[in-house]
């Protein structure tokens, strides 16, 4: 049986131009963490095809319960670790931030 | 097999408050025209959390041309046809217009 997929998580993702290669690099070679979270079902990394337009991470839940439950655990530093390290060396150096997300969340509600 | 699902196209769609019920129900009843296009792989409407935000009509598609070809075709042109109708009254008594869209495409990089 088909898993449920009533709710999505998308994270938009604006990368100053000169990280993009280093932001594709990370997806490509994700650690896969989130996937052996209980209630996750999929995610895509979608690129843009118009230049400055966000990507979008998104992905998939059984319920609110189980994105919630993964954005507070271990296995959520773990996998951002990298993302997290150089947001916090721009930092530490002065330069303005490589990336910037915004969060939302949905509700599928037709197919 | 699983079919490819590299390219992606996202409409945001902004509901004027008193439109958003309307909208909903021609998702809801919608005439699955779209799903016999060649090259369709499957879509979503996603329904945001915060009052507010944009609607996501999400459509995965094997190819960029096959989304192109869906979006040239007389099955758009019937598939939104309540929505046009919609749009052409609003704008014939002055009113604003319910809803506006925004397209977006992308191409998946990672799962």
């Amino acid at each position: 049986m088909e898993k449920q997929k009533n709710f999505v998580a998308v994270n938009y993702i604006n990368c100053t131009p000169e990280y993009q290669e280093r932001f594709e690099q990370l997806f490509g070679t994700r650690a896969h963490a989130i996937d052996l979270m209980p209630g996750f079902v999929d995610m895509q990394v979608l690129k843009p095809n118009t230049e400055g337009d966000a990507y979008l991470i998104v992905s998939h839940w059984e319920t609110e319960d189980a994105f919630k439950t993964w954005t507070s655990s271990p296995a959520f530093i773990e996998g951002h670790k990298r993302g997290f390290e150089d947001l916090r060396k721009a930092k530490e150096e002065g330069r303005p931030a490589p990336m910037k997300s915004d969060f939302k969340t949905y509700k599928v509600i037709a197919k």
